[in-house]
């Protein structure tokens, strides 16, 4: 959520002189994505996203997110989609950094989805599964189930600090957790963080999906199941299930389940919840003094992991 | 430089029904403007800017900086114009916090001005003095040369760890300033903070003016000096002469120049440049730990400062 590179008109001018887009007519330095620098660029021939890679991307992963994007896009989903500079490149170097330019996407991100608006990402994240079919790269989740333990050792010292008990009912969770989960449930590229500041509304209708720098290898239920604790829960910590029946019938319409990822959708929501909880938790007690990253409560994940404790099935989710 | 106030979608939709500007397609925190929060706002009717006062600036001078850009604007100054909302208010409420929106503006803002550059901001400075002759409102400039002695107190105890003999400097210029500071000089609305991120370029040519915050009632070639520091100094500290010569004579091409406005520029290029040098070095030793502003080099100004002390007239500056 901030500008962590600056970059001046004329490092501008001498980055652009590689892309046919014509001249500046303005360059703006935005608030979105949380990891990168982000520049809203128009220029003659169109508006762009300008995007610098910060540390924290590994550069190494750039080729595979750029590559999805270019492959969604193509197969028709609302997304950003790489400029190709004049040698081909999708990806560039501005002011020590990695650099690529993406399509404007209009729209705009809703702070209290509504039902509607979960119907229109649950068709949206099915699309998107069906379309990575035939898309040939991939990537280890790095925050995979197999991960967790070693991630909550890092952060358990401290889970009692949030609440008291938190580090009995992880080390409880992640051993339940190791017995129940499912193998063998249909996988491909997942978007991994569609949480609402990653999709975009046009007068209620999904106009775009951004932020792919999670994207990874893994189950396609356990994206749905993300999607679900991001959607699904009010702020005072209830589950709509109205708003996850929504959610989890658009999905089917466009990618009809198999009665094994129904079966699994509660144990993945509880590990997608474990995810978040364990990641923020790592985020609160890792945080550098006066760092201009809000870290988000973990709390809000426990709550939601300890609803998906003690559902029984599917049913619950409005599924099956 | 940053977002203080996030506004969501559903926030935005409830302020905009006061406004006419049709259907929201985008909007954008943008990092733009050190004080405030400042969102980019596609609408269908059109680009705005839409800006929320945080606690630093006075809501009791807010109507004053909307009705002055009002003003310019409807004299032919490229700057933002403020848009009336139903009722006919330029100032709403968004958040808990004063809001307006303003057009936006094309251009972009150039990190190492050149020469022309220099030359465009000159004229428009003028152009911008010439347009105040009949705007009726004032507003005293809280960092005038009266208030310095006031400011060096709050921070001139630091002084010497910036540069040793620094506080000395100062005292001695306050002196100087105090026996020397011209009287009687033409005066009306100044920008006051006319720095190039402030001044906006399309193809060179200056397509806008921003920021009016600072804007109050003062000596026009005050403003100018400010601008000359601002814009005629290289970044290695060296005075550029013929930008100077630029700034200053196409100035004077739109606003004819008083014999003694030209005399006085030497001694009030002084006291901008310790005026700048004053506030830096008390936000310098103000700054709260983990501030998302970054604070800019007292130095920068000292080694201005050090320049002007020894010019003999304006004609170093290339005017008279």
């Amino acid at each position: 959520m901030a500008v962590y590179t600056h970059v001046e008109e004329e490092e501008l001018e001498a980055f652009l002189a590689d892309y046919d887009v014509g001249g500046v007519r303005s360059f703006k330095g935005i608030a979105e994505g949380i990891e990168n620098t982000n520049y809203l660029l128009d220029a003659e021939k169109g508006r762009y996203i300008l995007t610098l890679y910060e540390k924290r991307v590994d550069q190494n992963d750039l080729p595979f997110f750029l590559s999805l994007m270019d492959h969604l896009a193509h197969k028709g989903i609302a997304c950003p989609v790489p400029i190709r500079n004049s040698e081909g490149n999708q990806l560039g170097e501005l002011n020590g950094r990695p650099a690529a330019m993406v399509s404007f996407l209009q729209g705009v991100s809703v702070g209290r989805p509504m039902a509607k608006h979960c119907a229109e990402v649950g068709a949206g994240l099915a699309r998107m599964h069906v379309a990575v079919a035939d898309f040939d790269m991939k990537r280890p989740n790095s925050l995979a189930h197999e991960g967790w333990r070693t991630l909550a050792q890092d952060c358990l010292h401290a889970a009692d600090d949030v609440e008291d008990g938190l580090a009995a009912m992880i080390e409880d969770e992640l051993a339940y957790l190791d017995d129940h989960w499912p193998a063998n449930l249909p996988e491909g590229v997942i978007h991994a963080d569609l949480f609402p500041d990653n999709v975009f509304f046009l007068n209620d209708s999904l106009s775009g999906l951004i932020d792919f720098y999670f994207a990874c290898t893994d189950t396609f239920m356990y994206d749905l199941a993300i999607c679900m604790n991001a959607w699904c829960f009010e702020r005072d910590g209830s589950f709509n299930a109205t708003k996850a029946r929504r959610l989890t019938a658009a999905y089917g319409q466009e990618r009809p389940y198999a009665d094994a990822e129904i079966a699994a959708l509660p144990i993945l929501a509880r590990g997608a919840a474990l995810r978040f909880l364990l990641t923020r938790l790592y985020d609160s007690i890792n945080t550098v003094e006066g760092a201009v990253v809000q870290t988000k409560d973990p709390m809000e994940y426990v709550r939601k992991l300890r609803f998906h404790r003690r559902v029984k099935g599917a049913g619950e989710y409005g599924l099956g």
